[in-house]
């Protein structure tokens, strides 16, 4: 309570400071000069105030340029009372609801308050009444506990999707204020956050399909799009590898409509980040290639505040930028204030209101907000109603990544296959399918993590997306599963028609595997395309051998886990994923050749599972195998030799369980007649969940162990992955 | 082809520069004084050699101190063709190897070949006939497709477990020379690598391991442990998340005893490391508080490499160094050359010899390593033994952690439970537990990833794990998932008694599941914390709240996933933890209070499965409900009801499924009978896997969609996971 009330008596203490630090041109003077402030040079930019410290670690300073792209004076005028009072009422709305739900996190919204009046009253283009305005600028709150901050943001601006009462349901159920931002439930809400760090890799994907369709649509006479993307980190982002990953990129890309906001607070849960984060981050970021800039007094140095934004948007590339969250203990971190603690606080700040009460004269000031986002629309939209009629084609790609809605016919770009086609890998094949849907879908991009000629993911029409050729599609993503899970997450939100895919090897999955359920809960209909997908990559052994990994993302809601097993299930496999926007998909695909198989079908994939081949002619057959992937060739094989025994076999392709599963019951028994219990699967990967489809009569052959070096074919004769080993299991159930 | 040619004549291009490119201060031209060299500086080195382009990107430089630790001298006087020749030895038995296999990397080996000549030659410290040497030096090839440079050297310094006849099975099915180093397949490899990034975190855990043993342990008078640890990591492993945070903390740790060497060879998979990867590395590890040195010469500038290492070990803190990988072409990555360019290397560096030949002045060069490691280890035992008679305390503990015996009765620490005893959040009885281990076993130690306060992990008897204060056993490691679980990996590994946990919100794991595997795989006993196990966190909703995350580790080889149920479970998972050195465990722990349930064991918990009540008096029972960790008590609550209704009821515990499925077929079914089929399930996660349990005319309750965001018993009740629902289920049963 003591350090709780530190914090009230502090920000009371605040002083309106008119001397704004004098800059000192930190990028010049320990840049290396090729690193110094140019057109294409990144910057980082912190703000300090509320420091109830004797000294601060790091000396404030800010760097300046005359240089100014925009304006951003047109509300420099509004009286800096008004201000205050609107950046008060921001502190209040959320210190009002996280009392209310007796849960949630007060500091960030209080230390970012002033910040977040700047950006969404002064800054940023949106339309209130239309969230999914297709120009509008991007807001990701990395640090997504904060989100009340976020939420009381959504409510001034006059987003319906947060009306009063959503403030006072924060955290409850079915409520659209829930404790962490959450796309899927609040319109105005960007991309899903909370796990740390994944906010600033998804701002890097936004801004990075900001530049890319920039590059590829804009027209000397016409920009058509031109919007920033804006993100507040905090202490935890920095910290967390997935941010260093996207940084890189960022700097490496020259994303410089990206402006990131680092709350610099050194406060983390388990106290000063003094226990555990002493790197110096500007040098860090200055050698990613950002432009750092400082600012002082991030409490109430609105115009301090404004300078650095104006001077990030003059540079034209990534800009960091920082705030301060003002108070030195973790108490305020993460849960309610109290009553007594809030009395406090309301009387230091002479805030006399009911809770969740907005004053009028600050309602009144955010209220132009509807009109003017609304005027900003149709100006956008008139414009491009123009540019439809000079560039026809462009608009109609261009379209279709706004809208979502795919060229029709575009599956007819899929590749078939028969029987004779000849053998391939199905990353081979699954490249064909890549390549295939470029050409069709205007929305699609994507690339790998350093294996693109192992992944086998170049679309071969197109360049490296880089800084200098952002129109381009393939993206390069370097040794970082997680951070390209995370951007692509970003990019997926960005337009309903951003259909991006990313490669690695499926058991570094596990690199990913926080990018991948992110994408799975905030509905991102990314493509993950995982190579190598079992000991069938032989020789590079076990840990790069998925054991596994089909299980697991079995159990994962809302991801499809697809392992086809050739060039059909490939294709139908790819068929799935595109149509499904909000339900991410995992392409496992082997390294080795697999031969077409015949009976296999687009439309059987798009089932989950189907048979592909039965010799009962309509009876009950003796026996069903079951395979995905590389091992429903072995489960045929089983069955021809079964076959020419005399037997009737039933061979079924389980190419995705989630699919099946889905199906109606009427469906599902048709596929595995209840009566025959002489079942038996074969999958190169654990067996762990097979039960449900061989049942307690059945054999599951599988790996229920780490892998091994050697050749492949050793490997699967090794580990008991073999034709000879489903006749035995069939024969033992008979 | 034709780029492989260009790699031998690139080798045989070298020349014998003189010159040892004048040192120019780096450090001090442009980092804040604070940083400036000082014995708590740390330090990067890279070497660079067999350029072939035109112009570098950083200009070479090196940084030289006249400060001397420790002489290097006693080799120098080698001469250098024989060095010439030793290195070229491992060039050779690498591309041998690889072109025996026809499978592998060559690159990395031809290109490291020189420094890992000096390091295993003139500095390292260990015995080739007891690779277990406790006070050895550690070697890690963070970039493990390289492992045959490693092999070669394990070959050369006498280890017998690489014969020729190793080398001769690179590659093949149970050879003790497998595509990536594997601790458990190779005594000389501390740590398996391959996945990019682990080995250097690993490397940071070995590191912190030997600073926190000298300071607990090493007396005035006598210097018992004193090992350095030597890590080579590439590009890749410069791009993962992972490595950042680690380097992040071996800054802020100053592990002086670290010396990594960074092989910054511009090349990666996809091409030059233009394409992804252009950040200032020097700089960035400058800001994480390393010393950075440069070796232009990483080829055949030996006395260069060796001024380096001297340098590195006079800065008291993390070092790094960088060497060249030579060939500027993806094509000697990850292929082997090919008879024709193997031929024109051979013609090229003059090498005349058969494949896998080891020349005779070169082995007599090497040979002396069996009596000089013989002798080091002999000298250090006698060391010990005095220490022993003087330090009998200190030596007892020490030695406890040396053999990974645990002292007698260490189990009788762990704290008891009644049914009496209050309620408590599982996360508290933990944190109970591990204060009772802490007292008792010697090597335990860990932390938190900067949720100690949630995670409830503080050892309250000891304080923390700084650069100044390394003799403490909290370790802080901020929110760094990833790297802390391969920072304990390292740990472990170091010592059999060592015994590292580590701790984060089960959801969280997702960020760290890749060490978690590699943890499973390595044999490394480390023990994760995860507490906020389930939807009853509550308020911070789906992207805190763990759902298919159970499943998931139930599939994974070598794990034990527990769930234990209250304070009597809690104290049995450490128990199995503790005692399974071989195997990590990961703890599922509450954030809600849960009550002592009668019934439950620490007997019951190392069988998995177990019944922790049934009023059937030894007949069949009518139903049998199952539940885990805080809904095992949910499934007591339901058979109170049904025995009141006059059912006869079993309740079983299943806490860990690896542990009930390891039992004899026996037990199993005298816990769950086969023809009692009215049998229920429950668990606050998804029902994948259940089946196994529950059988097909079972029922299992769980959540096979993501949480959501309210108080934890709202969310109970709106998802089902209810006393009614199991009594529900159980009544449709019969």
């Amino acid at each position: 309570m003591a350090t709780s009330l530190s914090l009230s008596k502090a920000i009371s203490a605040r002083t309106y400071t008119t001397s704004h630090h004098p800059s000192t041109p930190l990028s010049h003077h320990n840049l290396p000069s090729s690193l110094s402030l140019s057109s294409s040079s990144s910057s980082l930019i912190k703000t300090s105030s509320f420091s109830l410290k004797t000294s601060q670690r790091v000396a404030p300073r800010a760097s300046v340029r005359a240089s100014a792209v925009e304006s951003l004076d047109k509300s420099t005028s509004t009286e800096v009372a008004l201000i205050d009072k609107s950046v008060n009422t921001i502190r209040f709305l959320a210190i009002d609801a996280v009392e209310k739900a007796n849960s949630g996190h007060p500091g960030l919204p209080m230390g970012c308050a002033p910040m977040g009046h700047i950006l969404y009253d002064e800054v940023m283009r949106y339309n209130p009444k239309n969230p999914y305005w297709f120009n509008r600028d991007r807001f990701v709150l990395s640090a997504g506990h904060g989100c009340m901050l976020q939420y009381a943001l959504l409510h001034l601006a006059g987003y319906d999707s947060v009306t009063e009462e959503d403030l006072k349901s924060f955290r409850q159920w079915e409520s659209r204020t829930p404790g962490h931002p959450e796309n899927f439930e609040t319109p105005g809400v960007e991309v899903t956050t909370g796990p740390l760090g994944q906010g600033i890799a998804n701002a890097v994907g936004l801004a990075l399909a900001e530049k890319h369709l920039a590059a590829r649509f804009n027209k000397p006479d016409m920009e058509i799009i031109d919007h920033y993307t804006y993100a507040i980190l905090g202490d935890g982002c920095q910290m967390e590898g997935v941010s260093q990953e996207v940084c890189s990129l960022a700097g490496h890309w020259g994303l410089g409509k990206l402006i990131a906001f680092y709350d610099d607070n050194h406060i983390s849960i388990d106290g000063d980040t003094e226990i555990a984060f002493t790197e110096d981050v500007d040098k860090r970021f200055e050698a990613l290639g950002w432009h750092v800039i400082w600012v002082k007094n991030g409490n109430n140095g609105y115009d301090e505040i404004r300078a650095a934004i104006k001077e990030a948007k003059a540079v034209t590339t990534t800009i960091g930028f920082g705030s301060p969250n003002k108070a030195n203990s973790y108490s305020v971190h993460g849960s309610a204030l109290g009553a007594k603690e809030v009395e406090a606080t309301r009387s230091n700040l002479g805030w006399p209101f009911e809770p969740f009460h907005v004053p009028e004269d600050v309602k009144k000031h955010w209220s132009r907000h509807t009109s003017e986002g609304s005027s900003l629309e149709g100006e956008w939209n008139a414009k491009f109603a123009e540019y439809e009629k000079k560039y026809k084609d462009d608009a109609a790609e261009l379209k279709s990544i706004i809208t979502g809605e795919l060229p029709s016919g575009w599956e007819k770009a899929l590749p078939t296959y028969t029987p004779e086609s000849p053998s391939d890998a199905t990353r081979n094949l699954s490249q064909q399918c890549l390549n295939s849907l470029a050409q069709v879908l205007p929305g699609f991009l994507g690339g790998s993590a350093d294996l693109a000629s192992s992944n086998m993911t170049l679309l071969k029409m197109f360049g490296n997306f880089q800084k200098d050729t952002p129109e381009e599609r393939n993206l390069r993503f370097g040794v970082r599963e997680h951070g390209m899970g995370s951007i692509c997450n970003g990019i997926a939100l960005h337009s309903p028609g951003f259909i991006p895919y990313c490669a690695t090897f499926f058991v570094f999955t596990d690199y990913m595997r926080a990018s991948i359920r992110m994408a799975a809960l905030s509905q991102a209909g990314v493509i993950f395309v995982m190579t190598h997908d079992s000991i069938g990559l032989g020789e590079d052994g076990p840990t790069h051998q998925p054991i596994e990994h089909l299980a697991s993302f079995r159990a994962m809601p809302n991801v499809f886990m697809l392992r086809p097993a050739d060039g059909t299930e490939t294709a139908g496999a790819y068929k799935v994923a595109v149509q499904n926007k909000k339900t991410p998909s995992i392409l496992a695909l082997s390294r080795q050749k697999l031969p077409q198989l015949p009976g296999t079908s687009v439309e059987g994939v798009a089932k989950g599972g189907y048979v592909i081949s039965d010799n009962s002619e309509g009876n009950k057959p003796d026996v069903i195998l079951m395979g995905t992937g590389s091992e429903l060739e072995i489960a045929a094989k089983a069955a021809d030799d079964l076959r020419k025994d005399g037997k009737t076999v039933r061979v079924v392709s389980f190419v995705s369980w989630e699919l099946f599963d889905a199906q109606p019951e009427s469906y599902k028994a048709s596929v595995l007649p209840e009566d025959v219990t002489a079942r038996v699967s074969i999958e190169a990967g654990s067996t762990f969940g097979w039960l449900k489809y061989v049942g307690t009569k059945g054999k599951a052959i599988g790996i229920d162990r780490f892998g091994a070096s050697a050749p492949a074919g050793k490997i699967y004769k090794e580990l008991g992955i073999t034709k000879e080993a489903v006749i035995e299991a069939a024969k033992s159930l008979w």
